[in-house]
């Protein structure tokens, strides 16, 4: 497969200095919360930025270079601030302001240009082909997926081991890493909102496939194909992936905040989701991790 | 001493089927934060109220009684519906509907009397010579002590060791745990909003003193005074109390969540402040536990 256990090994020793351990919580006996919201920049994508950055030697003058208006842009400011380097973070126009200016804030340049993220993604490679700067992907990279991989082998550490992780997919990037590093250790299973079901169609069809982007998750979850990596590496795996309603993730979001007092964005309420409306009904005594991807949300719409 | 270190290693026994292991973050290289907001009703209440309710045996038919508005009402409560029986709060006519819906949710009688704290107190001990219940102080009994002590047990555990625990005080009982069950292994800082200095003024005057409550924190932190055994084992222990203002904490409290995604009521904020407005400085390599005690806030406030 393009990405081996040992390079999430190597990814974890490489970014052990930059990224969080991030908490584990046993919320009930047996299952487990992932607290990948507490990472730098509020969610995993710290974890494959870093892992890119610090893959290939000396960071070009130019600095990284990636396209999303989300976490992952946030991510890949985070990184280049951490390593002193410039970042440059492509955007659509339509991006809202406020997360523009959290790009800014970072100390990132913001170019905002095209409707949607694949035009800013089109002119982001355009740009890192002028300018020389290490493009990070925000899923469909080895290295990125790699480094989002790390998350698996701390819940096999710091659970003592589970026998199913339930992980949200956008690209697939972290339901790829997850899969790599779990090893056969656990097995995973992949939730995705029914407005966003690129890996569900993915793995129906066998290839990348590209769907129209809604609903709540779609700040977080708003590829709107998977990787490659991620086809390759779930298909060749035999990874399931569910579907939740709008409602049913919603619902997820709050009981978090009600229940565990635990902040999460759409994004990470996904998985919960699939447990609460019965998507996914454990084993009696399945020991079951949730990975929290990510915790970027107005904290005012918990409740 | 009223509290030895094997009775917090009882407690830590007795409750351990009942209370969450919170999780522990090192958000900085030596800096780790103790997310006791994630316990079971919000706030690390649960563990001296389970460790009251299952220390003397069979609990009286007419369960549990407890005076607060607060944390420790909804820790009670928590505890009762728990094990199975019932809970009676107390609470001072003053106290928020939401507060009283919150009790009541949880399967709670709830009685409202007397304007302030002391009085609704002093029904509530009236109340439990009638029925039998059992009460379950806010801080100032020993089996709650060493319940609250639980916590620093889990700080060692999870950090492998630190310098300093940085510790919130109301009425003392989670300071005064932690002091014991730290057991010399590291030092206690005591941290109070310069508005509710009860473990301040108890310091200086060798016993506890009553001080006006008022500002941000007392909603959690709204003893009127220490308690007894909170200023026998402070006192003892020569633990130094540090005062922040008002502004330190609801800065705190806004960066815990701007930067770590950690919510955080404004008791819980409050050690970060010492850390954050200098009252207390670390020395190089020291390493540091900040006790976030609770979580049971409106987070549409925390941005």
């Amino acid at each position: 497969m393009s990405v081996s256990i040992g390079d999430v090994r190597r990814a974890a020793e490489r970014i052990a200095g930059y990224v969080r351990r991030t908490p584990v919580v046993e919320v009930s006996p047996g299952l487990f919360f992932k607290l990948e919201g507490l990472q730098h920049s509020g969610s995993f994508k710290a974890r494959g930025g870093f892992n890119r950055a610090l893959s290939g030697g000396k960071i070009p003058e130019a600095g990284l270079i990636a396209a999303s208006g989300g976490n992952h842009g946030l991510a890949v400011a985070y990184v280049a601030r951490s390593l002193g380097v410039q970042a440059e973070i492509f955007v659509p126009t339509v991006s809202s302001p406020v997360k523009v200016a959290g790009l800014r804030a970072l100390g990132a340049r913001v170019t905002q240009v095209g409707a949607v993220y694949a035009d800013a993604y089109e002119a982001s490679v355009k740009r890192a082909a002028e300018t020389g700067a290490l493009d990070v992907h925000a899923y469909d990279q080895a290295e990125v997926v790699a480094g989002q991989g790390t998350v698996g082998l701390e819940i096999l550490e710091q659970t003592g081991g589970v026998d199913t992780v339930l992980v949200a997919v956008g690209g697939g990037g972290l339901v790829a890493g997850i899969t790599v590093a779990l090893d056969g250790q656990a097995r995973v299973v992949a939730v995705e909102p029914e407005l966003i079901p690129t890996l569900h169609r993915a793995l129906e069809a066998g290839r990348p496939v590209g769907v129209e982007v809604a609903g709540v998750g779609a700040d977080a979850l708003g590829a709107s194909r998977a990787g490659e990596i991620a086809c390759e590496i779930t298909g060749t795996a035999g990874i399931r992936s569910l579907l939740v309603s709008e409602e049913a993730i919603v619902e997820a979001r709050r009981e978090m905040w009600r229940e565990h007092r635990i902040a999460a964005e759409h994004a990470g309420a996904t998985v919960y989701a699939a447990l609460l409306s019965g998507a996914y009904t454990p084993a009696e005594g399945e020991r079951v991790a949730v990975v929290v991807c990510g915790a970027n949300t107005d904290p005012a719409t918990l409740v």
